[in-house]
């Protein structure tokens, strides 16, 4: 099996592989017009994934580095028999504390001392009859998988009622209360925490529209450390400067990197980071984690161990 | 009993004091030459409170609206016997949740993110392989009184290793370990977060200082929710600019509010809120329930039913 790898493979991590029998690690500028029609397995992905699909005539499997996968060509996949994988799980514990940081950043009046800080203000008679905690706040979390759980389980030992919302609606870990899309904008009107954490797919693309914002009654936060499509921009904005929404924190946008004159830039009330929640310093290794499992299995009887990705369902 | 009110009841407050027989609550504006010398309870303090310490005849109990009660004349009250109760345990979920604040910020890049907001820039590739989790990483947290075991419940569930230091090392709830004062280094140095909460008295007077910076290994985050005066800030600048320390989260300082020229407002390595973490916007009505208490409890029996400061101590 030869396995192109398009992410990254640490020293030790190639050293584990080597013990793998008839595996062949091939880099990016090894590859030859020869060579790729021989690929059969991908590891992360880019324009040269896309090459190698349309030429080889081997390609059984796909390992993504990431989570989400509405970047790949699922129909293709499909009509080709290739398999994919991806990582997800291992967003779980940095993701969740992103939220966390964004909401007490917030609610702690962490966010308006460090815009005071610029201008070496202090603000504490101010500020301090206005903030609050979390306890006995509710939050509304879109997307019941391995990582809104884990958001509700952290925000519950804050003493946060969480409400999750799932296309099927069944009961899930850590959640107080579970309802479906179709239940969502009455569940969650009244929250003062919405979370996105749902994949990109037809369904998700602009859920959080201009309707959406108009049903909300309680200047909520909003938190998108889902995909960037899930939420139209101009309409978020919009509910932000009408007071719709007292601050919103943002991990991934409709366009990245976020255009230089996006109005999300100057708004004080938006904190902002550059699609890095997911990230972590031992991310490669966990990711690797999971590959590794995936090819010894491929190798031994042709199945995906791990976090197989249901193509019609795109997650 | 005569209650001068030096910090604030609203109308529901005073309307729930009504009800308890022989107590009449005294606003400053009515205080009168007579009328001070026959005050028996001050809620709160101000200059006005040192003038009923000196003038009162009948001063009988102190209900501080604060935690730490270092500002107060302890060895005044204790010569006049006076009985003081601070309003300890109502500020353990607010500053629990301002630490998680200040860590998150630093470890999941909003701090640095929400610097390069400030200019419009996007810098994902760069900070995405240096942003961590809390997993697995260990606080030390001097202090493990009601504030400290919240902050270490709250740190348990992010996977955090906690260990804590107070002065007689006893075993304390979401600690892993507990050491003392004496101890204290040997056991801290090579902690990734050091956390401070301890009241102020003459032994915790600047304790962090040169040498304490001195002994640390692992750059670790500083955090201060105690006391000012328990750091030497010319210290803490040193060891910031150093990189002895990695970051620092301030709440409170040496002089108060911060003076302009201070170096810590331009250290973008520091978070700094103005002595805020203890504030949240029902504080008063949960101070009001410990006076409530304390004052039915001295007019039955001259007792100080919850909080009680030990006047030796200091808290």
């Amino acid at each position: 099996m030869k396995l192109l790898n398009l992410f990254e493979l640490s020293s030790a991590n190639r050293k584990q592989l080597a013990q793998i029998p008839d595996l062949e690690i091939i880099d990016p500028e090894q590859v030859t017009p020869s060579l790729i029609t021989k690929i059969s397995a991908i590891y992360g992905w880019n324009q040269l994934g896309t090459e190698v699909l349309n030429q080889s005539t081997q390609l059984r499997f796909v390992q993504s580095n990431s989570a989400g996968v509405d970047y790949l060509p699922l129909k293709t996949f499909k009509q080709k028999g290739i398999l994919l994988a991806n990582v997800s799980g291992i967003h779980a514990e940095p993701i969740s504390e992103t939220v966390i940081a964004y909401v007490l950043a917030f609610v702690r009046g962490v966010l308006e001392s460090e815009h005071a800080k610029q201008q070496s203000k202090w603000i504490g008679d101010q500020i301090r009859p206005t903030i609050t905690t979390l306890h006995q706040k509710v939050a509304a979390i879109y997307g019941t998988g391995h990582i809104g759980q884990e958001i509700a389980n952290k925000l519950k030992v804050f003493g946060v009622k969480t409400i999750g919302i799932s296309r099927h609606g069944h009961p899930a870990a850590n959640f107080d209360q579970v309802f479906t899309d179709h239940d969502a904008i009455k569940a969650t009107e009244a929250a003062d925490i919405i979370i996105n954490i749902m994949p990109l797919t037809e369904q998700t693309h602009h859920f959080f529209d201009r309707s959406f914002f108009e049903t909300l009654t309680n200047q909520p936060l909003f938190i998108n450390v889902g995909r960037g499509p899930s939420v139209d921009t101009e309409a978020l904005v919009s509910a932000l400067q009408a007071g719709k929404l007292s601050g919103a924190g943002l991990d991934v946008y409709e366009q990245e990197p976020l255009a230089t004159d996006s109005p999300l830039w100057g708004m004080a009330n938006v904190i902002m980071t550059p699609h890095i929640s997911g990230g972590f310093v031992e991310y490669g290794d966990a990711a690797f984690a999971i590959l590794r499992e995936n090819l010894k299995s491929i190798l031994k009887n042709d199945r995906v161990a791990r976090n197989q990705v249901d193509l019609s369902e795109g997650y």
